[in-house]
């Protein structure tokens, strides 16, 4: 069994505009899908952030993947470390996420076994998944290609609606929830003053009750002393507080100041950050993502990490489409010790690449028995989604530049508040 | 594909009477042997240090096991756990890793795949091992059941020789290396005074040049002081240290007076004390063990954790036939991180259950690529060393009596120098 094709394709998907600390979502979401065929007439899919650089990366990885036997990960490692050396680390582990994700996905259909019977098998039948809120301008986003327009009911008119204050928030929470069940809600921050945040949770408290657990992330940031101060108003309310301030250091020192537990993605993001992480005990909550930590095997391991230092596990996301999703869950059902709800942007998308879109059911998704990742590739919307990247002049995220679009003259600061 | 029958087998192998801390191997050392087969065929085998209390431990586990899927490892793990409970952790990682072990070599033949392949592939073709040098008496151990008669010449005259002092090791490293071709040299120590185990380190030192790397191992039998007054002598001449002294805390100590690499598997022996070590900086090399450590994956786990926080890894053995070999082979090879020769006890043992032993080439062997551990089960040697077993009238390791049988009243003491 040897890789004998690879094909990688850049897409932007349609993405509303959701607002952060780094500005604004533009109308469209860049992710590059990798394909490895076989000799023997297997694909394998993988998904990771996109725009030219990120897709360049992982062009340049072609000899390291073209006659390889898709189980043999720890050579491609080789390979790849070597190709990449230290220069570029994260692009290192985004084109080894992208092409073991694919390797897996060649592997189950192999053996006839979904990617989680790989990886230690079921630890649980299904991934749960938080609300992920987001303040919002009005829209859905770019040029919808395929997908199907928003309508004015429930959660495809919240979808479009605006969302700029805490009872948009509330209102949005409401429709994402009685849409697809969640059972947690998570609240990107960092876009208007603290006060403003911190009433939108206490608002979500209101709405849900003490049982739904929520989430801030105010996208670090805040300064430490700011994140002190309203940190300390939210305790007993969150159920986490994620990167509201910037640095590991900063983490540490706040987590000595409120009685909440921190979690990141911003400050320990990485293996080498692991020994500092655990030296300063600057985050309770780490949230992997196998995008960013090279792969599903990562991601397993830094399970095991967090389980043998007694830190919680969580998972990050960022705007994806179905092949990520299906890598996430297979890798959450894989982890014995997943302490919480995971984060997806899924449901602000309306566009897919696969041909059957994932569905929440009380906020979390069936483990698929399906060989490999389970999901099957719509050739026509990749080459839609393809064309569509080739045409709507954006190459890299870049938030600062959406938002400025919307407020002339805006700028990103690293710590507003 | 659902595993059908179980069957747990202790057996007796003839054991040479080796020297170390605790007292003496006895003429035969208790191995447990699990086979598993599924309704589809296959049989898979794990095997684990025996006598009846580790016996008994994993026919306990029988409900856990049968009518399971050999690829649902998490699902097994967790109803081990919940058996054992926190009451017995040791048991807990032994009859864990004879499953899994047993599973993995399930799941490779039923994917026609070596169990590298399921660990990430091959990170490199053999697997190096040390020559492990023992102070012993005159002798090859018990009644041989089936091994050929040791012969007069070479290794098989070394097997048998005593080996009480310096030149006795000396020979015995010279007659191992050059029938199996290691290149680094250990010695199990804390038999004899220190100045006697340094001289012949430096015994060795003196036969084998500098391009041999040396190791010591007093099993933990030496006290603070005494580890720091000989290890400054042995600077520049051991390649590393092996559990002179007895805790972490004695090691971190230690490790500030000492300009040599610490190596452990008796100081920080599971998950539960790597945080303590990274904390205090304990070892610079930990030396993995499947067997103890829970299993193959968790062997995977633990070399992350070293590459992570820039420790070193290593491999520990007990006496042991060719299953535990072919598991340690197949399992070293999956690991990109593995910095140092492993240690086995296998030159030492003349009797085996598979047809085919191994046969090291220049200190290594090759990885197999045959499906699962690659090693075809002789049930015939398998019922003579159990039918051993029944007969030989041990049925726990005790070294202290074996070695009161030679010194009577002698007694093990936990810090003898």
């Amino acid at each position: 069994m040897k890789i004998s094709e690879m094909h990688v394709t850049p897409i932007a998907i349609s993405d509303p505009p959701l607002l952060n600390a780094a500005g604004l979502h533009a109308p469209f979401a860049l992710r590059t899908i990798v394909e490895l065929v076989t000799d023997d007439g297997f694909y394998g899919l993988g998904e990771i952030p996109g725009g030219e650089a990120i897709t360049q990366g992982l062009l340049d990885c072609r000899d390291a993947v073209l006659s390889q036997d898709p189980f043999q990960l720890n050579n491609m490692a080789t390979l790849l470390s070597e190709k990449f050396k230290s220069k570029n680390p994260r692009q290192l582990a985004l084109a080894q996420s992208a092409l073991e994700v694919a390797c897996f996905d060649l592997m189950g259909k192999a053996t006839n076994r979904p990617v989680v019977d790989l990886l230690g098998g079921k630890a649980r039948d299904q991934v749960d998944f938080a609300a992920y809120l987001f303040y919002k301008y009005e829209g859905v986003g770019g040029e919808l290609g395929f997908a199907p327009k928003p309508e004015a009911t429930g959660w495809n008119a919240a979808r479009g609606a605006e969302a700029l204050d805490a009872q948009g928030i509330v209102r949005q929470a409401q429709a994402i929830s009685q849409a697809y069940g969640f059972k947690s809600l998570k609240l990107k921050g960092g876009v208007f003053p603290p006060e403003e945040e911190v009433e939108a949770m206490f608002a979500l408290r209101e709405a849900f009750g003490e049982n739904v657990p929520l989430r801030l992330d105010p996208n670090a940031i805040w300064s430490l002393e700011t994140s002190i101060r309203w940190g300390k108003k939210l305790e007993g309310v969150l159920e986490y507080y994620e990167d509201p301030v910037r640095t590991q250091a900063s983490m540490a020192e706040l987590g000595k100041s409120v009685n909440l537990p921190l979690a990141t993605n911003m400050c320990t993001t990485s293996f080498s950050d692991i020994p500092t992480a655990m030296q300063l005990g600057s985050e309770a909550i780490i949230l992997s993502d196998h995008h960013y930590w090279g792969g599903l095997r990562a991601t397993v391991d830094l399970a095991r990490i967090c389980q043998t230092f007694g830190r919680g596990l969580s998972m990050h996301s960022n705007s994806h489409v179905g092949v990520s999703l299906a890598a996430m869950v297979q890798v959450g059902a894989a982890l014995p010790y997943l302490s919480y709800a995971c984060d997806t942007h899924y449901p602000w998308q309306y566009e897919d690449i696969i041909q059957e879109s994932f569905a929440f059911k009380e906020g979390a998704l069936e483990v698929s028995d399906r060989p490999g990742l389970g999901v099957t590739l719509d050739r026509d919307k990749l080459a839609l989604l393809h064309e569509r990247y080739l045409k709507c002049g954006i190459t890299e995220r870049n938030d600062e530049l959406a938002m400025q679009e919307k407020q002339p003259g805006w700028r990103f600061e690293a710590s507003r508040w």
